[in-house]
């Protein structure tokens, strides 16, 4: 049978602020990109997680961003390297413990946000981010931008890579994806995000924004699931998938 | 050869704010409890601090503290179970990450400042300090204020403890120490600190504030060095104690 | 016609985490106190809620908290007379300015959470929320719990004081709030909670958890609107108050 | 008498951290930018800082940062517009309390680090700090890098501009500072340094990196005071003023 792994941002609560509907889409994902306390979650809200995660058989990915709870760690930062160097160590080490003491392990680093688009376009945050996991722990798989820069630079620092994709969004005939700021960006039509799904967990190529056919390697699909729309997209695809005898399944 | 433990807080520096003066103290001491930015320190100050005292074959404790980096974890603050057992593991995580990034391994837990002080005599914040620190790895030893309640319970859940105590710092004749609010709580004088030292080094008794002869089981004395009179009295305590054939140094 | 001053806690959000139902409750109350970045509410929240409540003609005050977003304001913090003083006129001078930057004034100061409890009994860190507020201005009004300590203590110091009360909680039989740790502390039924509001409002006595007649001096009634409950029971509240000719407005 | 403007940043402590030594450069300065808590100070350095200022009679100025104390506010942070609207009216605000508790106003905004360089090219974030002044209070003077864009936009949009040079940087033909990672940037003469300053406070012409005479418009000199090598290159500056008949004073 064939399957796909589907992620999704948890754990981004913080303090008494509470943000998305985590127990619904860790029935539904096969990987959670756990927020380390840096953009979002707290230690409370990081161990809950972790666990809650571990209960569900949802493999457990470090989610780390920059350090702006400001800012939700979507706004760009101009970091320094070794700043970035530790505050990755850091923030995976937090995540690590909180493993440990759920009798689970963190899996992949996905970073988040700000972080996250500029190391898929910028080799030095990039290697800072690669040096860190590398650190820490080299087994680590990294999860990032399908086509993206960083891809190539991390497997040639001897890290494994997961690439991403998105259903919902839409994708330029060279497989990268449409900037937000350009209409056509967003793919709000259920059954087109679902079919595009489809296609990526199954190898096909999919309709770029100018029509053309194009193939992007897909190792993990990200969905979101924070309103009842997000969630009600997910299940579409978690049928839609079904229905083609794709599992939704962190391969191993 | 007698050895003794000399403990002392490091790392306590935070972003662009130089506290103490780490590279003095790590070439005095045995041990070096390391701030791990809940209430000093940060994931750069962390990863730099851990290496430095690696590189001098000192001992690695995780010095955690109260999530109130305003107030340094000086001030009393009535954090709920969950959220003191989650920021426990946090906070090893995090220093843990930074010692397997530089080859070393954390070896053991001592609380900061008011966490510390409530620890002493609170079985309810002890008990969430003493499962946090089991959940992660319960071969981490717990460095304690010697005599105090801690010190039971924590051996009672199966941790192993190491008992502190403070060179420049009167003692009752119960073995407790004289409360800061009380006039003669601390040793002004070198000689007698240094004296005070060799007889917590050596298993002899030392003299109470109110005349009596006292026997304080001593796993380990912390001494500060974050002024240039601080570092002085570290000074002539290793010099007193080399004088009586003690060498500073974990025992293992 | 007779008036009655309703309050409710408002801009409580925090950078992207959404709190409370503000623009509904604004439609309701008489009395906006908002979050000054302390316990909850950053900058630009700070700035829209004030723009939002000045708008609707709502009054608006200072919600002061201690400096613990990680704790919402809610855990007992031993802080220090000078720092109390200052983060008092901190918060002040914040929500001032964005007032004015809204063609507006603050009126009013609100401790929140464990600082309002702390001052009600501890003369202490009423002093210096006092101090703070002298020092800032001595015009405003200070909010807080009916038939407490600071009330006096703040009188004394030449504040005005208004005193709050509680629609949908016990009272004891000498007027005061029946602990949370109590049964029966919380009113669950909207008629009684709302008759109780028309008698604090009407200045009619109320009755006591255990059964006696008690007068309560009620400058001001608190009502929460944070979930749709909530919000019901103000609703109930202001359609009993207008059924008795009371009228939601702070009195000039 | 001729006289000029020295103005230094202060309040730059933090916590239990210490940085700078305020009180012997507010014996040398006629102005003090004042960290507001979002790059660096707190609420009770702030309201002491404000106290000290004010009893030297030296000009109080609003010194207002990004919000990231972890990087002291030196980093390139993408603020949305309204977020750093309202933090300009946040700081101010806070400032002027601690001022209006102290018996002294504020007289001016001079924003840090990296907002201070980003508003001297980026015309966007320029906007947002103009606006924020102008919505608590027009009349307050902005203080900006000397010959920088928005010199002329802030006049533009009404305020009063008080232009800023420095002693110790050296300047291109065209009146700007060269870049700190070009080559002889800082001027580390301390007979050089002097003499800049009294040409910038006589009005007279420097000497440009690259040998010609170049007049710079300069209503105030950036000072700084917190080690001794710096403060004594203050000294030496105020001394040759002195020598020269100029004061140290902000001009009324």
């Amino acid at each position: 049978m064939t399957t796909i792994d589907l992620n999704s941002d948890l754990g981004e609560s913080y303090g008494s602020w509470v943000m998305g509907n985590d127990v619904a889409v860790l029935d539904l994902v096969s990987s959670a990109n756990i927020a380390c306390g840096f953009h979002a979650g707290d230690a409370t809200v990081l161990f809950k997680t972790v666990r809650a995660a571990h209960a569900r058989h949802v493999r457990i990915g470090a989610h780390i961003g920059y350090n702006d709870i400001a800012g939700f760690g979507r706004r760009n930062l101009d970091v320094a390297h070794d700043d970035l160097v530790a505050e990755t160590i850091y923030q995976i080490g937090a995540i690590q413990a909180a493993a440990k003491a759920s009798g689970a392990v963190v899996e992949y680093v996905k970073p988040h946000g700000a972080l996250y688009n500029t190391i898929a376009v910028d080799e030095a945050q990039a290697a800072a981010v690669i040096e860190g996991i590398k650190l820490v722990n080299p087994e680590l798989s990294l999860m990032a931008l399908a086509g993206s820069q960083i891809v190539e630079q991390a497997r040639a620092a001897g890290l494994q890579v997961e690439q991403e994709t998105f259903a919902d969004r839409a994708y330029t005939a060279d497989g990268q994806l449409v900037s937000r700021k350009l209409p056509g960006a967003v793919l709000h039509d259920p059954e087109t995000a679902a079919r595009q799904a489809l296609a990526f967990a199954t190898g096909q190529p999919i309709t770029a924004i100018t029509g053309e056919s194009v193939l992007v390697d897909a190792n993990s699909i990200c969905v979101h699931g924070d309103n009842p729309q997000a969630l009600a997209l997910v299940e579409k695809i978690v049928t839609t998938l079904a229905a083609h005898e794709v599992q939704v399944s962190h391969a191993r």
